[in-house]
């Protein structure tokens, strides 16, 4: 038996090989992060050449174990590793890192490289999609493993953190929700290097890591992470470990191998500059006037370990057809499932599943998500400690918890941010079509996940409630102004704000539908009325952002009322009274803004006739975003401010959201 | 002795009086969250009766204990509290609570009722903010004590929290900061109930609490929350530990005294009910039919309490005097820094210290800061571990660290969201101007604390740099692109995005000057020119939001192009281009959109003369919120969605924001 603390030469050359890969592609880039991958490749070799099983041609194999570096920066180190595990990853293209046009960007990008598992960077997420996943596996497993069968969610999911993501609120959210949901199939490493961008970590962090995630019910160990025996045993620890995550503490050095910039906050983000990567590459025992070189017994390590892979994955396709043959309720529920299928007539069924009677449309969402429930088995979800102001359980099913992930609502606590970034691992597993809600003044607490659902196209659905002033009594904290705006500036996120009860329904159905994005859907706390349509409408007009909900006579309205979400049933009583007045006005719903700006120019202009002369927006939103149209005057009724206390009905008479405050305001506007 | 574990007869009247006044005050406003107030109550009552110092005449006398009602929810806790204790709030606002116009609003607001330290609700906010002033109360001490007298910051702060501040992620974040700094002066009581929205706590919350916080160094307790003796132990406790912020684990009953609702989730967010509300006075002992009752013994307990009070105050006022009189440098620093005083002449100094050539708004700003440092001293901040990149270390003071509270630069680690919410509470505490910085597109990280500066018009500075897709390599993760907008969309929010180094300086200045509200300033990561100006130019036109920078021949523009920031630049150059293909086009710079647009008519005339036909937008940032002026014509030249890795001037190909593509444009939309 081998010394113990020594490395075996070819581990150790492959971990220089994997640390020289990254600290090539950050010089040649003349950009990027070679601390974290010279710091971690001796864990990065050895849990992808002996423990990790993942098929490089078949990147999606559904059973694989999920890597994810949490610390994006460090994506040369992934890079290096697809290439080297013989994914579809060219030399050239770690040549053309952060380069236009190349997929090896700046941070690692679901989507762009095959197996790369999610898009990280901003930190913490990565980790918390970690959690995300580990999840899903639990619950893919607990709907469709039999007792002869273990081929779903029979995986590990390993993550890389660091110590950015280890202070950031996000991951104490998800490492808390981890410990409490006993999440055994999650293995992250802690690279503990005790260096920052400002310099040392105790700078700013002196806590105990260890002891915390121990309060968490996490398994902890510490272990040399330039120690390949230590890390073997470690991750064979944490693999046996029943009903909690490990957190393996993994004490490294920074730029490990540079001689004069290992340990130094310098290594962190900044290539090594020339004269030091020949430094760094005599060191090391590697030639200094090579670039990304791979020795050929590092090649043949890793094209051996895919030949495993391949028999492994072969062997669980081989099982999975016949558990097909063998299953074939859960068969066809598994393919429903992963293909995210959503019956086609479901608007019509959601529509006739509508309650009667006025109702807020966050009571009316919460009856049809029952009747989605049932239609669209993907569909998993929950609250951040809301579900009974948000109405978003579903009742005929139980909530996920350790031991019953066949559950299908999340109990996700009082962590916005958290919920977010797990919901984005569900998404991103497969399998799930996953919301969340809250409040919507608390989208600002999940916004750095609604963004990255948005960049990775990742189906996520938000459902914001409480969405506009008329909150009412909570006051200017819990009123959202700004939120719909600021869901509308994210590219990719769908905010969709209906009215009434058909039209939560039909946007519920687009939510549903729309597979490469995020949707917030915006709900009201108090009641409102079923509108009352002109007799050529559609349910597809909904789907166009905006239509006309009540024409001016002969279709000639001189001004034109656009309206969405709980403003609309005011608007329309404006109309009634400027029609007394003898001003012709249409109302348009807009349940979303930018749906309708995409639409053909005709079918604008069907909803804002040639006769128009003055449009007015009606949003108890800040004004912000809404351009005119046609070069048309644009009147906004709207918010300049944040909120106050009181009644809603008192808050829409101040602020001047009742169809006669409207109605003034347009009189006045027309006439100037 | 009394008996251990029974309550004096007025001590227990008093507890019980405090919780009818939040649950009648709750049942009149018909809502509200009566369970946190009857819950905590016998806490309130300890602290407030015989610890707490305070002057109930003035409640901004300096050296008063802050207490935060993190759960701004209960408010009704806080509002009994102060009509007991004596302020200017009558029982009649009590009877007000949450109705329009009322200063008893749905959730506590900072600056509408007097001994309201900060406005809270989203949670965790509170206990941040409190973490903050525990760090200003330092500093204070630090600065102006001297070896004969303690004067300053020789005080605590208490916080009252709940469940729901202790799963938010910023709770965490700012709970280790608070360790790290070894806040002995931080007091928490978290009130350990059990119950959340969705029911029990073990739903989604299995942590140990104590342990978490153990690791972050802080002191613990377990206390029942309704013995007076053990609370009364508890804080003498707490008042003796040194190195060590303290967590009272305060167990409670939700709701106590209401025989039907107690321990459940129902008490938390909704009255009682009338029947419910009687059955709770009779269990308390309280006459059923009276509402708002305060027992005479109770009225004569705080009456005694306010005149002892008064008397502390009074004392530390003379000895003030003497130490004014005695300390006549201190003291004039003292004025200075309580007043965040400005030199009349600054912008001049800044434009006087500004680096010659080409260099990023950072790297100038980083300058600048210098300068300003020496001129103001109330400026003290920090970064999210990014200062080498966000240039905003001032070097000539030391780090805050424990035992180091004379510093004036803050590590706050990877943790933006805690740091928006320490800043404010140092913002609230007086005497500080307070900056955080980190990159533009982790603003999304510290959102809620940036609309609470602005709902609370705390003036907060936020330096973020990095603020475009010209962030390069980093890619579409690390590029801002719909932030500039978001910031926008905050009601109260100044966003100042400078050209070159003179709108830097004074940019720099209007936020130091602006004492109401938080201000973004939104600084390049790449290098600018110095611009060049029209002669007329003068510094007060940076301060309007916009003002041409060149102008078309004779001041008759056919199209005006308003560009911001790194984009100022090549829309100088566009006009170039374009002026040598006849199209007479003038460039104007707008650091401040909102600025502008609250500009008188004539002074947007003067900057966008009546000969223009057409208006462009160059803004490398979503195009969102550009209203055109004068019903003019609108072209917008921004980014429609993320970007992507790359150099930086290839992405200004590619996206077309350079001086030809712009040209390009502009042309084809005047032709149009």
């Amino acid at each position: 038996m081998k010394e113990k603390n020594k490395n075996s030469e070819l581990g150790q050359l492959t971990a220089n090989t994997i640390r020289l890969l990254a600290a090539d592609g950050v010089q040649k880039a003349n950009s990027g992060h070679p601390g974290l991958p010279m710091g971690m490749a001796d864990t990065a070799y050895v849990l992808w050449s002996k423990y990790l099983k993942h098929n490089p041609d078949k990147p999606d194999w559904p059973n694989r174990d999920r890597f994810i570096l949490s610390g994006g920066h460090g994506s040369m180190l992934i890079y290096s590793m697809l290439h080297l595990s013989g994914y579809d990853v060219t030399l050239d293209e770690l040549k053309q890192f952060r380069q236009w046009g190349s997929r090896t960007a700046g941070h690692p990008e679901s989507g762009s490289l095959p197996g790369v598992e999610t898009t990280s960077g901003p930190l913490g997420q990565g980790f918390a999609n970690a959690v995300g996943m580990a999840i899903a596996a639990k619950m893919t497993a607990a709907r469709f493993n039999t007792d002869e069968e273990h081929l779903f969610g029979n995986h590990n999911v390993y993550c890389f953190m660091g110590d950015g993501d280890m202070m950031e609120g996000v991951s104490s959210e998800a490492a808390s929700m981890a410990g409490h949901m006993q999440l055994d199939n999650l293995i992250v490493f802690y690279d503990s290097n005790g260096i920052t961008i400002e310099g040392n970590t105790s700078l700013a962090f002196s806590e105990s890591v260890k002891a915390r995630f121990e309060a968490y019910n996490w398994y902890t160990l510490e272990i040399d992470g330039h120690n390949h025996d230590e890390i073997a045993e470690a991750i064979e620890r944490a693999q046996s470990v029943s009903n909690k995550p490990t957190l393996i503490i993994t004490t490294t050095h920074i730029g490990f191998g540079s001689p004069n910039k290992q340990d130094t906050s310098e290594v962190h983000g900044a290539p090594l500059g020339a004269e030091e990567l020949k430094n760094t590459k005599r060191n090391l025992g590697f030639p200094e006037d090579k670039d990304f070189y791979i020795p050929e017994q590092v090649s043949q390590l890793f094209a051996k370990r895919k030949e495993e892979l391949l028999q492994i994955s072969k062997e669980w396709y081989d099982d999975f057809a016949t558990w097909q043959k063998n299953n074939a309720q859960k068969a066809a529920l598994y393919e429903n499932m992963m293909n995210r299928t959503i019956p086609e007539n479901l608007e019509q069924d959601l529509i006739a599943a509508l309650p009667e009677g006025d109702a807020a449309t966050r009571a009316i969402s919460g009856k049809i998500m029952q009747k989605i429930a049932e239609k669209v088995p993907a569909l998993v979800g929950g609250s951040a400690d809301l579900d009974p102001s948000t109405k978003t359980f579903l009742k005929a099913y139980a909530a996920v918890q350790a031991n019953h992930f066949e559950g299908r609502n999340f109990h996700f606590g009082i962590r916005e941010h958290a919920m977010g970034s797990v919901l984005n691992g569900i998404s991103l597993y497969g399998g799930y079509i996953p919301y969340g809600s809250t409040f919507l003044v608390f989208s600002d607490y999940m916004r750095p996940p609604l963004r990255m659902a948005a960049l990775m196209h990742a189906q996520h659905i938000a459902v914001f409630t409480h969405d506009s002033i008329f909150v009412g009594e909570d006051g200017p904290t819990h009123q959202p102004v700004e939120h719909i705006a600021a869901l509308r500036v994210i590219p990719n996120m769908l905010a969709l704000r209906p009215a009434d009860g058909v039209e939560t329904a039909v946007c519920w159905a687009m939510a549903l539908r729309r597979q490469n994005g995020p949707t917030s859907l915006l709900l009201t706390r108090q009641n409102v009325s079923a509108l009352q349509r002109e007799a050529d409408f559609k349910t597809e007009d909904i789907t166009k952002g905006a239509y006309a909900v009540a024409r001016a006579k002969d279709n000639k309205p001189q001004v034109v009322l656009l309206a969405s979400g709980s403003e609309v049933q005011p608007a329309v009583e404006a109309k009634t009274i400027l029609e007394g007045q003898g001003i012709r006005a249409s109302v348009v719903s807009v349940p979303s803004k930018e749906l309708f700006e995409q639409q053909s120019v005709e079918y604008q202009r069907s909803v804002i006739p040639e006769s128009t002369e003055k449009l007015v927006v009606v949003e108890a939103g800040v004004p912000f975003g809404w351009q005119g149209y046609f070069q048309l005057p644009l009147l906004m009724i709207g918010m300049e401010s944040f909120g106050a206390s009181g009644p809603y009905k008192v808050l829409a008479e101040k602020y001047g959201f009742t169809g006669k405050s409207i109605a003034e305001k347009v009189k006045a506007f027309v006439a100037a």
